[in-house]
């Protein structure tokens, strides 16, 4: 995963997707408009988005998503029980996902 | 949608599972597990879900979810953040679960 | 679900279809080869469609492969053991679907 | 599916969301930029959409594109090839949805 | 791929994930209920299972359940039979996955 | 993603396919006919498989298809909507496929 790597060529992609058509920086502002602000707690819509994540089948979201969780303060009960609920949902095709899930957990020190 | 039929097609249905085989029985006792008890308070997996299914495309489950939303006191402003965050992670797609998102609530008379 | 009409309305288009571009024909005749003949007996494959059809989370595909197995002489047990697979591999989601699946077995008489 | 009543509950649906939450109405204009204007005339766009909502399994999606398509001149010919990518691109578990999308086509008296 | 590691760090995700919450050994056991056992005979367990993880877009599934049915004994030939029945269910968007199926399969010297 | 080696490994594999059951010569030749031919120029027909390959998250599909548009000289801004149309229908979670699809535009020197 390298992260300095993945968040330099995040943030590069991004850069071009954004210079090349007005449209993404639109989709970046009511996308963070969707998962910040409002009723729910920061905290628990990305929490949320581990559990849709896996659903999704999305490495590079549940990554993302996981690391967005913990400078939002969740617990390290919190993700596990986030991961599950993704788990429960979609069922043993998702157990790659989750494996990495945990890969993630290990990586950031959280378990 | 015809509530009482819906709940009682369900019931007949999923005893008619459990008594096919012990698997459903346990699966169910999982299922139950996962999304209850724990660090997550219930209204927030219930939100949880009601986000998972949109993105599943699912609307027996946005149906489900979002009256288990209610029975846990999610307020209205919670449930639209939950089904916004569906509809912005799973796209332009989704708008039939979203239509259908709001007509449960409709019904529901929370709008 | 209507047997005779659900029969009726499928020929009805399956016929327009083809009717309209020998594309459909050809796709039909290697869809036909592909869950026909070879080494894998018919009885099987159908029972492998039943999982795959909740996989896929298809209605229409979930009543039709239960039919199919039960003109291959699939039991009602192992009809029961190709739709707790799908089950397991596609999680709590694919409840509605697990549900249908019942349905069509009560229908058909098989449980 | 009853053409009138469709389009009127649809239109009821979608203005509940907007008064409800203004992010409907931005996801709105962000969908209606994507899908119009630009280089690729519209005619070609509501073809693409036809092809992806057959691979999203979206039957509401597939009735909407179809209409639109003809509003937009395309061709029988074209949108049964548009159809055809679509089902060849996801098998044969969007059988359904390919039937569908025929239904939808006689319905509105191309074929 | 490098079987070795591949395996190693599996078993030691699992380890992590079952140490963390007994959801996981639970959800394990009735995983291991539903793919063993019962009237379907394991190799068509597994061969269906192959054709499923097609159907999913999941390679570390296509290879975890290819091995599998290798020591269930499956032939090549029931093998290729079960991915072409994910091919023709899941169109050429699963051209990819058919591709490392046959991948894995070279590697296991199995063709 | 290493250009020749990419291609080569593809060749090979298809070749072993193909070699493998005759299942797979007939599958490419309605797969070719399906999107070749016919009214929708192949311009067209490519820009609707990079949207349909981002509704389907598959990155070898994402690769193959941009490469198809520029042999059938679609232009910069054509692939960048056709980008833009996948996002939109599939939201966030294709975030990933999005940022691949420009990498992919950096690395053809089409940005």
């Amino acid at each position: 995963m390298e992260q300095n790597d993945f968040g330099k060529e995040r943030k590069y992609l991004m850069d071009l997707m954004k210079n090349s058509d007005r449209f993404y920086i639109e989709f970046g502002r009511i996308d963070d408009d969707a998962f910040s602000g409002g009723s729910i707690p920061k905290k628990y819509k990305e929490l949320t988005m581990v559990t849709a994540s896996i659903v999704s089948k999305c490495k590079e979201c549940i990554e993302y998503h996981i690391k967005e969780c913990l400078s939002a303060k969740s617990s390290k009960k919190e993700i596990i029980e986030a991961i599950k609920m993704g788990m429960m949902a979609s069922g043993s095709v998702s157990y790659p996902y989750v494996r990495y899930s945990f890969k993630v957990l290990k990586e950031q020190k959280i378990i």
